[in-house]
């Protein structure tokens, strides 16, 4: 049956042909000792302390079916769920997979899903332990993510001091300018539209700042700004961003002469491309990748200089304050 | 804002709102060293393993709105991620949850499924850590579940002998069969109803069943020959389940009268109540509270002796095969 439904094959039969995919049972990594198949995984947690996380993708929320395959949501899924285990300052281990589907669901699409989420996970090798498959009008997928510390002391967001630099890793804003580029319609620039549909957080770059001493640390999902003021509050600081620390960026520039808005604006509220935002002691050596972009002072909250941006980021109840 | 929303108060305030319901934080549980509001949360794995599960519930599959209390439905999607730790012969440790909801869901409502979800937990000793609140046209709630196996080894489905006895912990075929009395209408038998809607998994049976030497074990999620089946699949070996071990179980009687049926087909392919079934060595003394059903044989698949079953159990994807 090439072209078989969740329906044709029943529950177990989807679990069957996706188990088939991931690879993830014992001996494709030394982390799992009990695969998918049991009522539950067993998973090494060689540290004592295990980091766990979870975030819930929803049709036409998190993505659209005519701008995402299923391996690109299977990808993002792993990516967001990793990210905040790096950001962490963790090594992830392992993946659960909760997956709601209506009963046409294409097995080929779920197979697909399973293919990102183990290449995904692969990048830091992680691997799928364990899911669960259900009927729902809209296709969800929920994911959870597992990490070890390596007897590192987790970086938590309440660990910023004030002469800490503020520094960060990865791209901002080249997520929220695909998605306005997908939603303004016309010939896109594919490597926004690719950030926004399989974002790359660079794993290496948060290890090596929880490796570097990094005092708290967060993953940039609701955008550099709603993500610094998470780290603000929690460790009671005031932070001052440096805008002309940010070089000016080509791609983001031709963007915005097609969707309107500014560079910097995407930049500082753009949301979903899990760069990492840390902060790091004044003597501490800056691994290789990332660029200080501000400082830690006492007080509270978080302010731009040099700029002033036109929103803080995003809120999935009221739809966006963008 | 006693009647506030899910829009009212936006994601961070729902977020706020639910983990002040939840108490996870440091401190309630030893267990925790970050609970939520980073972006992970960070858990003892004292045993240098862990469990892990997950479960997704979907409005109007497995729930629904008239029938559940949120507060219902917390204590059922605890219970069966933590029925699967126990599955496991594992301690619940902690919880994830993903909650997917429309705009206008009361915030009151993801209040009580909170408290739903800590105090099912705290019947093991976990505690909510983390979780994910996103926008859907239906609810559907996610849990990952993580235990400890304290130094023992996992009891897996793959350990069954011939000569073992089978031997089930709990309840079987009242959750099947209060569903059956709700679909009916009229005036249900609340205990059944209660099954149904609140499973109460006997968590601490399965411990003792890991701890008198289990050679296999499943919770009975999908049926007792089901899930048998499960076993003798994994195990290699068949199994040979004796109906006359089943006493009469009087309120089964009494709904059949009104529903239809036979007590011992509900008892056989009734699914979700959390029962524990498991094969134990011939010379193991049994823990209190479990009843020996059956005998593990060479051979494959699951006879029933001296009872024809009418069905065995239930796919969420082709709608049920009862």
């Amino acid at each position: 049956m090439p072209d078989a439904t969740a329906r044709d094959v029943g529950e177990f039969g989807l679990i069957a042909r996706v188990v088939d995919r991931l690879a993830g049972g014992p001996g494709t990594s030394p982390s799992v000792l009990v695969g998918p198949g049991d009522d539950a995984a067993v998973v090494l947690a060689p540290d004592g302390r295990v980091v766990a996380t979870t975030d819930v993708l929803v049709e036409d929320v998190h993505f659209r079916l005519d701008w995402s395959t299923a391996y690109d949501i299977g990808r993002k899924a792993a990516a967001a769920n990793l990210a905040d285990v790096a950001a962490m300052g963790a090594t992830g281990t392992s993946l659960l997979v909760g997956l709601a589907a209506p009963p046409d669901l294409p097995v080929a699409w779920a197979e697909s899903l399973a293919d990102g989420l183990r290449d995904e996970a692969a990048l830091v090798g992680a691997v799928v332990v364990g899911g669960d498959t259900v009927t729902s009008e809209r296709i969800v997928v929920s994911v959870t993510a597992l990490g070890d510390l390596g007897g590192r002391p987790p970086v938590l967001r309440s660990g910023a001091s004030p002469g800490d630099r503020v520094v960060v890793g990865g791209r901002l804003g080249w997520s929220a300018a695909g998605y306005a580029m997908l939603l303004k319609g016309g010939v896109p620039i594919e490597a926004l539209v690719q950030a926004h549909l399989r974002p790359s957080p660079p794993y290496a770059v948060a290890l090596a700042l929880a490796e570097a001493g990094a005092t708290s640390m967060c993953d940039v999902s609701d955008g550099l700004l709603a993500d610094l003021g998470h780290i603000a509050r929690a460790s009671g600081v005031h932070i001052d961003v440096e805008s002309r620390r940010f070089e000016r960026d080509a791609l983001l520039g031709k963007a915005c002469r097609v969707v309107g808005g500014h560079p910097l604006d995407f930049v500082l509220t753009g949301g979903e491309d899990h760069a990492f935002v840390a902060t790091v002691p004044p003597g501490a050596a800056l691994p290789e990748g990332v660029v200080r972009v501000g400082i830690v002072k006492a007080g509270s909250g978080v302010r731009v200089i040099g700029w002033k941006p036109s929103g803080v980021g995003w809120d999935h109840f009221r739809g966006g304050s963008r």
